[in-house]
């Protein structure tokens, strides 16, 4: 029997997150794009601000009508900016479709908490109680069958994944957590500020929202919840000149005496049968090129033991692993569908 | 029934060309990779070197020996410098194997020439004249069935497909060709050199083989074969700072009063049927990174009336339509396959 | 006796053509900086929108009045964006000052053709009559002791330099020019737009206003009168993912048999004493980083025997020697200081 | 009376800390250079390799010949690799030349610590005692009137004036320091290899030598010596795909309730009268771009309170700060000149 195709519309498609998700989702052997959403663009091609596109999908953009979308799609992918999702998410569940969620509205589940750092008003608190934090390979088995799920944020991705196995097997001190990230430009969106000029980032490294990056919250609760006991990290953010990628170096103090072997056989434990995510090998770290265009998360150790520390390596794409990547392996899982369906690209290199 | 897969081996599997191959490959349908070889690390994991291929080809490295290569394959693809295929091809047909050269040096049907512009032996002529060239939306038709394709370089892609159907059609005078063609550094290879340091090449444009690149008697033997009559182009070749993309900015004068709307519709006509040639609207020029990581052609035109001349601009990602990519649809074209089996990537954008 | 130092300000100077004037300005021997002026930032420390000029230039910016400016200066520098200048320019002049005019408002003769391709009003006739064409090396001599120059634009000045001694020696055929620009994304200026996104513009190499960019009409001007008889060019320009540098490729059919060598010493003659124009040796074509950060116009050669045409290949830091460095050449020449005063920079490499 | 000029070479004029010696030696008003050398080039003009230099130094590469240098020169720069100088400079001060060392083989006063790092064996005890660590803010005072100064390390200059003021003052705890530094391309030399291709850094971010770089020993060195005890440090080196450019993201526990408005009273306090140490306001950090070409190091802070940690950002360019502008501030140390002389340039900007 041939399978029936899912409908699929995205909202947010002239964003980089909605456009990567038209770029997979293409791909995807289970799922049909019915339509493609913009507020700000309705009625113009796709293609035409987006000529990589042209023949790919000869769509017009369409406008943010939930029951217009509830017509002719199954599920949305809302690529949309905080505060925009906070509104918009909820009117689209009433209308009965499902939602993968990848802006941030939905993953702090206190209110207070998400207004101290997102700086506008949160969703209720019914709705922030329904969504399901999406980090696949830590809470796939909550994704399945659900029909709300909040896409992670880039940085959280790449923290945690490489944080949660020692820290939830005990190794490390979670006091002593620091996060030192790095991203490139894509994650700054599309919209034009003197920030994303090429001139200024261009031969540039600069360190911005030092301490105050809103994803902050995101992994202490997370951090939090797998330790059991308030985490509280030092976190700073630095932009790379370059289009794709976060690396998340990490740090943080051993609680006992371990190798790197020990590291390395731990997490591959940990993430057995999770294909997305490698560790590599003893003496080895994982750069950004080697997941671009991918939805691999690698990750790399390095013991000192002369400060009893360790370095923990973490890289994605953050367009893909930190996005619509990770948004898909969510609806792969919602859907009872392998995890991997339609993501099994290999990295683009060089 | 279930379709049995074709064994593939790639001779060069280190170099960007090579693992290009094995990127699309593995997402090739009816294909298996069955050798990955290089005469330089026998006997190493390719994803030592290359630690992006980590899980996805956990093969060692094998080493080359014709006899070895046809008792596991059906097909290899050679992606080995010039003057090492000119004698490795004939002893891998030899052993019955089909082929798909990479290297310049099947290209040009007169030996002479190739020893001018290469600088050292041609193959014999014998094997000069079974090479099918296969630039696939001109010669596809001639390459279907057979067993020896030499693949086209880089630059003549971009170039010839540009060129062709107004030469052919007569539109331009072909003794007014200026060609200013622009490369990514991933065409230099990736052999060390100071040519190809980062601190040479970033926030650098260089002008580079001026008039002495060894793809301009290639460009000129088809132009020459197309047209009836021998051509002679002024060509130069710069090297852009960034890693993938070529865009050849041609110039000749119009032999007739056409316009852009003409020549749309000309080029239109041309490449019907044929996916991977993208005419832009009038008005608007491709850029490179519009068909990164992907197989695409995109041509536009801009008429000047004033001085009845015509530009011309083609971009190609120079890895795939300009290597691998090409490769792989003249081994669907060599199967009688759909040519675009395994090769429909949407570009990676941004 | 010590030199007075000559009292200079900036109108636009939050743009790169004005940040570059400062920093140029501060190493000038004769010179002060007396008031930096932006219409749209005044009253802002102008070390708080450019960091790196902290405790080097601690000033708040001024409005645009004439009248302060001339209580203040002798000279002003509008480094304005074209229109602006229109307006501004002759109320400077008339409130006594000096001026020298980065925009492109002064440059052509004729206002109906600035019209044409500016699309705005040109200036009042008188002004564009008064207006002395600043490019140094051609036309310096009319320079001396003027008080309103207009400083070249930054393609014209990579363009001209390189094509001038050879058409005006009638060695070339004004009839064949065909003019292939590539410019870094500082020549876009510091306005924010899509255009200048980083994402869009790293690793993407894109042709823009082909045909239609308005120093078309600007080197037409000056090759026309160099050459005694209209010239009309095909000009084509391209954005680099780079933030400095110009280059143009020329290119030409030979009227006479001329050698790479005749024109190396057709144009170090042309060029003699004047210390910015290095004329490579044989074989060797100028990269742009060997200018960057300097004022050097640097120019190479290829002559092909096979077709009788000439490739010029010129280039410069659009920043300086496009913008700001000739600009204060201008004023060398307009005191009757050396020309080089204040400019004697080795160009940053790497 | 006219200043005689101090007669300059420098050993290792073909790497890049050689080549910006000259750039910046070109603009020292008490400055001139009499010999440019290299062992692999001897007899080559300088601007062959190097044609930015073109009409700017034409002088043919020299040998190293301690008595030949000593006829010539009065001071010499070796910027050669570590282990070239250990035996070179030994010699050269016994020709009676005064020698600033860029390489790192005088600057750990412990041998045995040099040879565990660095693999290979140590200069005699005699010199590494003699020779003088020239960071010029803390220990400049030491360097007047010296004939033998060890220039110090890319990384530990940008480190250590981050570190020292707060260190010194008690204000950190030095058992909880973790340094996470990041440096452009430049850093690795001009020596080819596949770390520094272009295709295998640009658009990516990568880690190397965790815990294992050669100038941890120097960091730590120093601290123990500004804070009296012995200090380890948790240190990781990133490579960013920029050509020049270092900034050192250092973390520390804070030994009392300091806040950034402390912090910054302490550092400019500190660094009074220290031309070349700039400290941010409040809320803003410092980028690479902004001391990109000149001597500064910038330096910003973040307290947080919620962990009760300091945030320092420092910034420098590598190749000047970092390399030949700290040997030439040295230089003027040793002559007794105002130590910014020929060195008040204006960071390049963009």
């Amino acid at each position: 029997m041939v399978q029936e195709k899912l409908r699929v519309a995205i909202v947010g498609s002239t964003g980089y997150g909605g456009v990567e998700l038209i770029r997979l989702l293409q791909a995807h052997p289970h799922v049909e794009i019915t339509s493609v959403i913009s507020s700000s663009s309705a009625g113009v091609p796709i293609s035409e601000g987006f000529p990589h596109l042209t023949h790919i999908i000869e769509r017009n953009l369409d406008g943010v009508e939930p029951a217009d979308i509830a017509a002719v799609a199954d599920v949305v992918f809302t690529a949309t900016p905080s505060g925009v999702s906070a509104k918009l998410v909820p009117q689209l569940l009433a209308a009965g479709l499902k939602v993968v969620d990848l802006s941030g509205d939905f993953r702090l589940k206190d209110g207070s908490v998400y207004e101290a750092w997102y700086k506008h008003p949160a969703p209720d608190s019914e709705w922030l109680a329904k969504a399901v934090y999406g980090l696949s390979e830590v809470f796939g088995s909550e994704v399945t069958g659900q029909s709300f799920i909040s896409n992670p944020g880039c940085y959280p991705t790449a923290t945690l994944l490489g944080l949660i196995p020692a820290l939830s097997a005990g190794w490390i001190d979670p006091k002593t957590l620091i996060i030192d990230a790095k991203s490139g430009v894509s994650g700054a969106g599309r919209g034009t500020s003197l920030t994303t000029h090429y001139a200024e980032i261009n031969e540039n490294f600069k360190a911005y929202k030092v301490n105050k990056h809103q994803h902050i919250p995101e992994i202490e609760q997370v951090l939090s919840q797998v330790s059991g006991a308030p985490v509280t990290v030092t976190f700073t953010t630095h932009l790379v000149p370059m289009t794709r990628g976060i690396m998340s170096t990490m740090y943080a103090s051993l609680l006992g005496t371990y190798t790197e072997d020990d590291l390395i056989e731990l997490y591959r434990q940990y993430y057995e049968g999770r294909r997305f995510v490698r560790i590599r090998d003893k003496g080895v770290w994982p750069a950004t090129k080697e997941v671009s265009g991918s939805n691999y998360c690698d990750i790399g150790f390095s013991v000192d033991a002369r400060t009893n520390r360790v370095t923990f390596i973490s890289v994605i794409d953050n367009v893909v692993k930190g996005a619509a990547g990770q948004a898909i392996q969510n609806l792969n899982l919602m859907m009872g569908w392998e995890e991997s369906l339609g993501l099994t690209f290999t990295p683009v290199y060089p």
